[in-house]
């Protein structure tokens, strides 16, 4: 084995790691089966990757005692070292790597942080040695990455089995970069590199990312992903990637798993909520299990939508039953299957049988010499953007890739078919729409999802789009803010707000029952009575607030029952109009930095989960988009003859509170709850101001 | 062809139809790709049924130019007739059949109810003959049946390819009964029968289900539900059926899908979310896509646990990133994943190197010797029902289905394995594995998903057991109801609501001010003051209820307001105590009779859909388990510090609301909004009933 190394242009440090030209696997080994030779065998598979074994026993010829030996054959230090020793050699032999010049290192073995404290202290040496040498480290406790149909650094031998392409695997764990890498290949996605990350001591999903960014061979990611460390790095990472080519990710920890997650990675699981709801928003399509996955990249990875807010599907299918769920699944997840123009209904009643459904779906029995026709008719129509084409594939019918070609209507707009029927029929279709870049899905179901991720990324990417292009006058840059004290009472809180330009009703601070009394004449009535403490943060629990009060006798049981409470101040304020309550809330999130949440007020939308999160970076747009989300929206928009919430008003508080939370690191969190629509605006009827000091524990969603 | 039908045993109309000895096509045909020569081709290539060709215009050998000439080639009426004429010509030739003795009929043409007026009269032609005549009809608009390895009644040639099995498609249309067969034999389940019902003019699921019940043959059927004509009659089939064998449901419908669904069945979609709990209910594992169905099918046609309320899973992983997927999809859904005992964690902590997690999910590492010792253990725990096994199929790692044999776990339990990996890596054992009846599933999430319909059986069985036999102290009689006039004000409602044991606040119906100043006195303070009118269904939305009155000058006040609406009466009564307020009604469903359905109070529940509906026939342990659906539920026991909600309290006040409904037609409606949750139990604060005629639209979730 030569080194074929040039050495002309400067290598990045993540291209020695994942594209090393050469190779030393330390800890190689004659004994069939261990790691050390498994690992040996893998690398060398690869013809051409200068590989070395690397054995201080060294008996065999071909193996060298040391890694200094191997510079010397190589002629020069190589890019990678894959390390099968043990955990506790593991430090040494990195540091060994790293005064040979070694680019990056590969640690397969456990042992370390995930196992308790003696590994913890292992993989801190194996830190201090990456800060001290600057050698990249993948791993510890990872299988290790691979190239199908070029290196393999993976101790699975059946990687050799997948199928080359041009979709990345980025998996928090080796196990997983297996499954998903298996899986796209059997959904006929090929995987141009899978990279498990294991206990990521150094390179991190956030690195991967960014390499595989400027990787023009890769053409879409599949991200798994367990616990987030460095969540600002890793949504810009996405931000940047999505850009230019799509991510799709999945993340796990919808439940406790902490006990097992912690064993298996040596990091706590972050909130699951939060972490999709950010990676969605940084442009990430985010789904619900690894097959969804493998549906949404094998369509992502072939075809995308330009930028837009609400794509318009066309769904097409030979049989009714299959389009309903396709349509049920479409609309379900609230993307878009418009009624087709009437000029496009003529057109396919002209081509079709009588007593189809032509509207869109477009229901065309068993497929004919008529189905090239209801293509070009359907992806002619001005509001569909995309086609969603269903068939069993029966041997005598027509071909569904031929009809798409003949129509040439992929070459117009993205096309996704799905075929049901046994496998035998479908592999020659499935292979002649592969040639014409047409992604082709299992099921209804998976079509929908298949759809939905177009959808998903387009609408993403528009939202970034747009907000830069078109509306930076609703993010106006925030207004000098004076310095507030902390802990804030309610006053002070809502003084605050009105700063930011979020209304809050008439009100006047009262040290005594003289100065209530006088508030009770001056201010609209009714009013609300309330104890004025900073200390309080519950004050309707301990019968602290006061609605409706209209009489000095009503004021006067209040300010007693207030008293009883030893208030040291009142605050009296006008009752404002009737609405629906949200609550908006901006926190500090360990992981994250400032987000915001926002939902139904009360008790019952945090308790269901129906909040909706975006991170600090999040624009007008963005905020505004957030109402979507929810599944209580029909009831902010004129619901059950509800007021209709601006949504730009909304968005603008939103990113006004969040911008200001990025700016003062001393405030960990900011609650407006009630935030009430009505129907002259919102309003703020209730903030808590918390200093970073006092931050309420398992409030976040 | 000769007939082999002994005619000993009297068949029933449904053996006669889906397990035909004899076959008429009618409108068959010598042009090759027409339907009845698709069809006689179909029918006849199963060389067991006796098949026949009838055409008017017969002209080629073997063809029969009438039924009448069949039945005397036959030596008698054949069972099944399969109808491959036009729908305008199909009144007449299923007539003829009729008359003929034909047992059963299968129309294959569209052009009936889903394709309008003159559709739907043809559709009432061929109901008219069905009522008349005593022939049974699967169709209009179906592709028809099969039997893999039996007879083929079905123009789709490509079901020669399906493998021959145990379990019953029944799917609400022929497309999607062939969607579901084929993807069933992908996941390696065979297929006993499939049947596409299409517009249902005679034969519904019902009726097959019910036909199932009794066929030794068949070991769990997958239900694909559209649209529900008979509830009451379908929920009935299920419970006979899932008490002897497993029904897997997918329910189509989630979104408005009914301008596509009515023209494709002619039938309108009922309310998803209301087919869905009912059919759980009956006893049906209720799922999310045809790819769950697969899934849950899989499993369930080849072992099943014995009824239990909360089995618990013991997850055994060779990798820790897809066992955290396996255990994610099971907490998320609440299904138990208990850890393991001390004894059972010291056994495994002998046989496992150190550093893998045992408590549960077990963490492997690779599988190697000791695997079948953990199986073993961890199967032999006491709080493990079912074993869920993950590894990455590798050709040199010990075989999963080979170490399941010698363990021999899957004789105390069932097992489910899934296998990562390349298909090519994975046959084999997946072979081995059906072998031994244990089925095998692709991936982390569908082994979620697998262990998640074991358990949801287990638990609906368990549900209707436990209650039969343990709990009917809990489910008394109706007291004697006094006839309550219609339209009821609210105080009629509550005084029926006393009756009915559930509790109300002290009140009095006032007819003038004066009565209102003495209830004033009389009543524990402070009192609500409403308006006491039939006619007004929201009384708050119009200011008709006055809270918290407590001086004669308030009590005044609000009375002045009542009157200003015209108020006829004025109800009185007692403010009860804080607590959690949950709504509860029962509603007489145009599809499934009398539903109960619950969920926290207010706005959000219903807009978000967190409701909870349960059928006419629920009982009282199965009241008590609809709280358990909630996802606000963590709030009714106790959370925020809460009161702790009663289950059986709250269970009683269901049932026996849903069984007055039940014997008394003239009440459709009776919606208890807010039933209040307090520290002292349940009270209801306000009530409507409502007569037949005067039924609310739009308001079931």
């Amino acid at each position: 084995m030569t080194s074929t190394r040039t050495a002309a242009v400067p290598r990045s440090a993540l291209d020695r790691l994942l594209r090393p030209e050469s190779v030393a696997v330390v800890g190689a080994s004659e004994a069939p089966g261990k790691l050390g030779s498994v690992m040996l065998a893998a690398v060398g598979r690869d013809g051409a990757t200068a590989t070395y074994g690397v054995n201080p026993r060294a008996e065999r010829a071909g193996l060298h005692r040391s890694l200094r030996s191997v510079i010397e054959t190589h002629g020069g230090p190589v890019d990678l070292a894959v390390l099968c020793v043990p955990a506790s050699a593991t430090p040494q032999a990195l540091r060994e790597a790293a005064d040979c010049g070694v680019g990056a290192a590969v640690i397969c073995s456990g042992g370390f942080a995930e196992a308790g404290e003696e590994g913890a202290a292992l993989q801190a040496q194996v830190a201090d040695i990456v800060a001290g040498t600057g050698i990249r480290v993948l791993g510890p406790n990872t299988s290790g990455f691979f190239r199908p149909g070029g290196v393999t650094v993976s101790f699975v031998p059946t990687v050799r089995h997948l199928i080359p392409g041009s979709v990345a695997v980025v998996a928090a764990s080796g196990g997983m970069n297996h499954a998903l890498s298996f899986l796209l290949s059997e959904h006929g996605v090929g995987v141009g590199l899978g990279v498990g990350l294991g206990n990521s001591v150094d390179v991190t999903a956030t690195d991967v990312l960014r390499h595989l960014r400027e990787d023009p061979s890769i053409t879409a990611v599949a991200l798994h992903v367990e616990a987030v460390a460095d969540g600002v790095a890793l949504l810009s990472a996405i931000r940047a990637v999505t850009a230019v080519k799509p991510v799709v990710a999945l993340v796990v920890g919808r439940s406790n798993v902490s006990a097992f997650a912690a064993s298996h990675t040596g990091a706590l699981a972050t909130s699951w909520h939060t972490t999709r709801s950010l990676l969605a928003e940084a442009g990430a399509v985010v789904v619900d299990s690894e097959t969804e996955l493998a549906e949404a990249v094998a369509v992502l990875s072939r075809t995308r939508l330009p930028a837009t807010p609400a794509a318009g599907v066309g769904v097409v299918t030979a049989q009714a039953g299959p389009g309903l769920v396709v349509l049920d699944h479409l609309l379900a997840h609230r993307v878009r299957v418009p009624r087709l123009m009437p000029g496009t209904q003529r057109e396919l009643a002209r081509v079709l049988p009588p007593m189809t459904y032509q509207a869109n779906p477009v229901d065309t029995g068993r497929p004919g010499p008529a189905f090239d026709a209801v293509l070009s008719a359907t992806a002619a129509d001005p509001g569909i953007d995309a086609l969603a084409v269903y068939a069993l594939a029966e041997p005598d019918a027509v071909d569904l890739a031929d009809a798409v070609h003949r129509a040439g209507v992929h070459e117009r707009l993205p096309v996704v078919l799905a075929l049901g029927g046994p496998r035998a029929a479908r592999t020659d279709t499935a292979a002649r729409a592969a040639d014409l870049g047409v992604p082709v899905l299992a099921g209804p179901t998976a079509l929908g999802i298949g759809l939905r991720a177009l959808a998903a990324d387009a609408r993403s990417r528009w939202l970034r789009s747009e907000t830069a292009a078109e509306r930076p006058i609703l993010a106006p840059a925030l207004p000098p803010v004076p310095p507030i004290s902390l802990p804030a009472d309610e006053a002070v809180a809502k003084d605050l707000l009105d700063v930011l330009g979020i209304a809050t009703p008439p009100r006047r601070v009262c040290p005594d029952r003289a100065a209530a009394h006088a508030a009770l004449r001056e201010l609209p009535h009714p009013v609300a009575v309330k104890i004025l403490d900073a200390t309080v943060l519950h004050k309707t629990d301990i019968g602290g607030v006061h609605l409706n009060v209209g009489s000095t006798a009503e004021l006067d049981t209040a300010l007693d029952a207030l008293d009883a409470l030893g208030a040291p101040a009142y605050l009296v304020e006008s009752m404002a109009d009737d609405g629906v309550d949200l609550f908006l809330g901006v926190r500090r999130d360990p992981v994250f930095g400032p987000i915001v949440v926002a939902g139904l007020g009360g008790i019952a939308a945090e308790a269901i989960g129906d909040v909706t999160i975006r991170s600090g970076a999040v624009t007008v747009a963005g905020a505004a988009a957030m109402l979507d989300e929810l599944r209580c929206a029909p009831l902010l928009f004129g619901g059950r003859g509800g007021p209709v919430l601006d949504r730009d008003e909304f968005a603008r508080a939103a990113v006004r509170l969040v911008r200001y939370l990025t700016e003062h690191p001393a405030v960990d969190d900011i609650e407006v709850n009630p935030l009430r629509s009505t129907a002259a605006g919102l309003i703020a009827l209730d903030a808590v101001v918390l200093a970073a000091s006092h931050r309420l524990e398992g409030e976040l969603p």
